[in-house]
């Protein structure tokens, strides 16, 4: 059964634009609220493969978007590796911190397979209870986005310390990455053989890098990661996701050869229509911000962009997850005018 | 005497770039920690002339800048029309949030002269302690950068809650920008009356910001500030720095009409070279994480801005402010190099 899905991510223009949003499965769903308190702390959550797979189908079943994804977290590769990961109430993700070239050696790639093995179970669940036109979403984190929460220990405002890593140890970072890059692969390879018919990378910090950085630790990876994955899985897109990269997005498509792009809330969708070939999956850039606030301003921004996107092959998308007080009647109100486009 | 900082802002190529630093009055300097424990709070040092000109003019004799920028902060105007404001050590600015326009009402325009007259008795003394080829910048926050932190009651990742205003409620976000439009007008023709040479204009929050919703509150206030402020001076130049604007770069300078832009750390430099005016001076773009890590990386990095920036108004400086923990010896080396160019 054809996936409008896949067809947009194929290079097909659809007559009805497929629909998913980034954190569907998420914090503004009281059915998710019910899961996670089920589930104890969030690790629990995404390696219990029934309640993991359950979130992952939450809102397709309320609001039948075109795709699923699945339901993790882009530390949990990290964490395969034997990476201590702890998810600290309100305050986001604490990890050790990377400091030298022989902490990359305490990543244990031996450990992997065993680790992920819930997590392709959930993948194979997911697909077993997804209807067979919707497409299910695999993912990692992009390898330079899970190197920062490595080396600041959780998140960060700047950044700071991975970039002057960057500058001051290029031979050791670039090591961070280079492994990284490998268990990614490896990673993401599982989940397509467990059932995902696509995978995303999701590179949120890409846009603290000056552009050489970005070449070396976002466009080179990612290359390395959909060169390998498309000659394994010839079928497989892959999604690419270089958040705020800004004016280097035409670079990034053209050297990575993603098959589709997100585009993030802050950049101009005229500019990326204008600077990316007709043949890329556009996917994005509805502000989160517009959809908690809901009503006209929400429909004003909805119309524009599937007006600005109705001659190309193009996936209707955030430019950046759902942000956790959002109503679901602003979800459902959503997916309608897409629906009706 | 010629300033060569404003004939590059006049649009003249200079053969050898001025140079200046974001935040290079500040902490990284220990002479200025040493005036900071004597002033005791944040506020108060902004507010004693004698200090502020003191830390002001810290960096020029030690590496001998062609700008001193005032010592202040862009949150020191709402605080001088009543908004109240303190800084809690490590946890930065702690704002009353504004939720309506109502809360508009609270600023109050007439005690902005009394408030701002210690700021202003800084730029004098600054001024008649700084020799006559050196310039002197005022500032003030972009007027969105500084109703984000009114509406977030502080620094915010995200920036969600007011992205969410701005949606929900845009004639009462467009009264809070309009008020603090007219006030920065009035508070940087003051700095320019009391001896500033040019002023420049942080809007460090323009990035999160939808296309849409940058013209509305990013481009039309400076647009605003610039054509009120170039007509009561000709001859003062305004600086525009849009940080994280991307795309949008080309848009913003061509419509506000500024002499100068900032160019942050992510924007590809070549992208900016080509996408604007050779009569607007470029100002940045060093990543502030290649002058913490210093050698041989800063070298490259800032001999690839040289490079670049070789044949048009240019004017040295970072993509963002030093970081507090960058050795001063690295800032030596950095103007070091840009002299020899």
């Amino acid at each position: 059964m054809t996936k409008p899905f896949l067809a947009a991510l194929a290079g097909q223009r659809q007559p009805r634009p497929p629909v998913w949003l980034m954190r569907q499965a998420g914090r503004y769903l009281p059915e998710y609220r019910a899961i996670r308190a089920q589930a104890g702390d969030f690790i629990a959550l995404c390696t219990t493969p029934e309640l993991a797979a359950e979130v992952t189908l939450q809102p397709i079943r309320r609001f039948g978007m075109d795709a699923a994804i699945l339901f993790s977290d882009i530390l949990m590769l990290p964490w395969a590796l034997g990476w201590g990961l702890r998810f600290a109430e309100g305050e986001g993700p604490i990890l050790p911190q990377w400091n030298t070239e022989a902490d990359t050696a305490r990543l244990d790639t031996a450990r992997l397979p065993d680790a992920i093995a819930p997590i392709l179970q959930t993948v194979r669940l997911t697909r077993a209870g997804l209807e067979p036109h919707r497409a299910l979403i695999g993912f990692a984190g992009g390898p330079f986005t899970v190197a920062c929460y490595m080396v600041e220990g959780g998140g960060s405002k700047d950044h700071a310390r991975t970039r002057a890593l960057a500058y001051q140890d290029p031979i050791g970072f670039r090591g961070l990455i280079d492994l990284l890059t490998e268990a990614t692969i490896t990673y993401l390879a599982a989940q397509i053989e467990a059932g995902a018919d696509t995978v995303m990378l999701f590179d949120s910090w890409a846009g603290v890098l000056s552009p050489l950085l970005f070449d070396e630790h976002v466009i080179k990876p990612t290359a390395r990661i959909v060169d390998v994955l498309g000659r394994r899985f010839p079928h497989v897109p892959v999604i690419g996701f270089p958040r705020l990269s800004g004016t280097l997005i035409g670079r990034y498509v053209e050297v990575t050869g993603v098959c589709g792009v997100g585009i993030d809330t802050a950049t101009d969708l005229r500019f990326a229509i204008s600077h990316l070939s007709d043949l890329v999956a556009i996917q994005g850039n509805l502000d989160p911000a517009a959809l908690l606030a809901g009503g006209a301003a929400l429909q004003r921004e909805t119309a524009r962009i599937l007006r600005l996107c109705r001659d190309r092959p193009f996936i209707f998308n955030l430019g950046h997850g759902i942000l956790p007080p959002t109503p679901p009647e602003h979800v459902a109100a959503l997916i309608e005018q897409v629906r009706r486009a």
